[in-house]
């Protein structure tokens, strides 16, 4: 029942000795998702004991080196190790060309399948499997690398059904699939058992965001509304909003706003300049906004426990 | 008077938690060469301190990923950092298709020129200035990667002129070029003076030679014969002989034979498979034929420093 974040780059564009760039792996219920791809990303991922091997989906934010150049280096550690299973990739279209012009070039291939995904400058929806749905939305930064935002989403699961009482009333099995979807039953003695008596909520499905990188507009909140946990750049403080803006990124005060807006339950902070060593002061600047945010450091993990709803 | 080489990368394909993939880099009189370039490299060149905007030199042995991942990244940093100055890639001219085509397929240049220099298949001087040569040479590793080694070589200085000797003899400034060759002066009063009387020796020019990955030929030996530092590839140790000969690898009793058959003064190992996170057995099996061995570890340094020669 696992929804675990844990990050693996919370620097920006040129790593420093404590922040790699843009890299985190999401791990729903064991599928390992991995977000961005800078450089040295397969180093983080060993460092930090991520079955890497598990990773299956890639989602690249958008072409800025920052953000994918680690991307040929991981691929090609698999096929090192023989990996079989196929690869996704959601990005830019252009990636494609990049890693695949590279293989060309060097008349080489992976040993596994990989297949690009690519992202469309519209919100939709770009995987989905039985427990989990993933859905692109795009943000604003640089003409030459259009960006990405990512949501991952928990689907609703079905009702849990209470043994002892669903055997109580000798519900017959084949008629647990319809108790889960939230039938009530109707015993041979013609009794109606109200559903609520034999089965309870399941936990609420759980939802996490990614934007970066991106300018502050108030409508990107739409997109991310009620999130249990929302991670967002801000690679500079409130004093640099001039700079944010003018090198098409935010300040900790926007992302902030951004989780204010949206009613997001928790804000992570990343994607950090490096002229803030520390980003105490980022931290606080956005908590005067939004007083649920957290400082990401290479590392770090953050889980959304699964609640139960006994109703 | 500096000659120091820093081990930024000892590990072989696939980095682990210790040794990065390979990448070097070589101080001969504060110019910087690097080489190889893994991934991570521009990551290990910050961690010890070595400041990378000074290189203008990289020399690329091979085109498999854990040579030269790491050069996109690099680049595209110093690129962020505003170089200006010229940057020289010594490389299998596929590299240049690799890195032009990325930023072709990204609508993007640097912001200083990028110059290729491809390595031919025969040995040859790759390199030259007023101090410094380097020559790259052939090596035997797979067909899809054609290997070269390098060696940097200090060039032969002038003699050094004895001051007071000189002022002694009334030597005329103009002459101090003659006597820095080699030639006698003769005085006003016709007397000869000899050169050994009024100059000292250089010290010895400094060596270093570079060879990776590659299988073992006696004949490699008779390019580096004689270098003051030898670094050689040791993937594999004699127990798995017929693997490293399958993967066109050395091991470290092999890598000893090259230092015995040239002469060289020392022996730096590294290329380490992951199957040895002690590569200390490595160490034994070099040393018993080739006692001046030393085990590479990332961060290293060995200097050649400049010996005096009173003659």
């Amino acid at each position: 029942m696992k929804f675990e974040l844990t990050i693996l780059g919370s620097g920006s564009a040129v790593p420093t000795s404590k922040r790699n760039s843009a890299a985190q792996v999401l791990n729903i219920l064991e599928r390992y998702f991995l977000i961005d791809c800078a450089e040295a990303t397969q180093h983080q991922l060993r460092r930090f004991h991520i079955p890497y091997n598990k990773i299956n989906h890639i989602f690249i934010s958008h072409l800025h080196g920052d953000h994918y150049f680690g991307l040929m280096g991981l691929l090609s550690s698999l096929s090192m190790q023989n990996r079989r299973g196929e690869m996704h990739i959601y990005a830019d279209e252009r990636l494609q060309k990049i890693i695949e012009g590279q293989l060309q070039i060097m008349k080489t291939r992976f040993t596994y399948p990989l297949f690009f995904h690519y992202l469309s400058r519209k919100e939709e929806r770009i995987y989905e499997d039985r427990s989990v749905t993933v859905t692109a939305f795009p943000l604003l930064h640089r003409k030459d690398a259009p960006v990405c935002g990512f949501l991952f989403q928990e689907k609703e699961r079905e009702r849990t059904v209470l043994k002892k009482e669903a055997e109580a009333w000798k519900v017959p099995i084949a008629f647990m699939q319809y108790l889960k979807k939230g039938a009530d039953f109707i015993s041979p003695e013609g009794e109606i058992v109200s559903n609520s008596r034999l089965t309870v909520s399941p936990p609420p499905a759980r939802s996490y965001a990614y934007m970066t990188d991106t300018l502050f507009r108030e409508r990107f909140a739409d997109v991310v509304r009620g999130v249990d946990l929302l991670y967002h750049e801000a690679t500079y403080g409130k004093e640099l909003e001039a700079v944010a803006k003018e090198n098409f990124h935010s300040t900790a005060e926007q992302a902030a706003c951004i989780a204010c807006l949206a009613g997001v339950k928790k804000l992570l902070l990343g994607h950090f300049s490096a002229r803030y060593p520390d980003p105490t002061c980022l931290l606080a600047e956005a908590r005067a906004i939004f007083p649920n945010t957290f400082i990401c450091t290479d590392g770090d993990t953050f889980e959304i426990p699964a609640l139960k709803r006994n109703t």
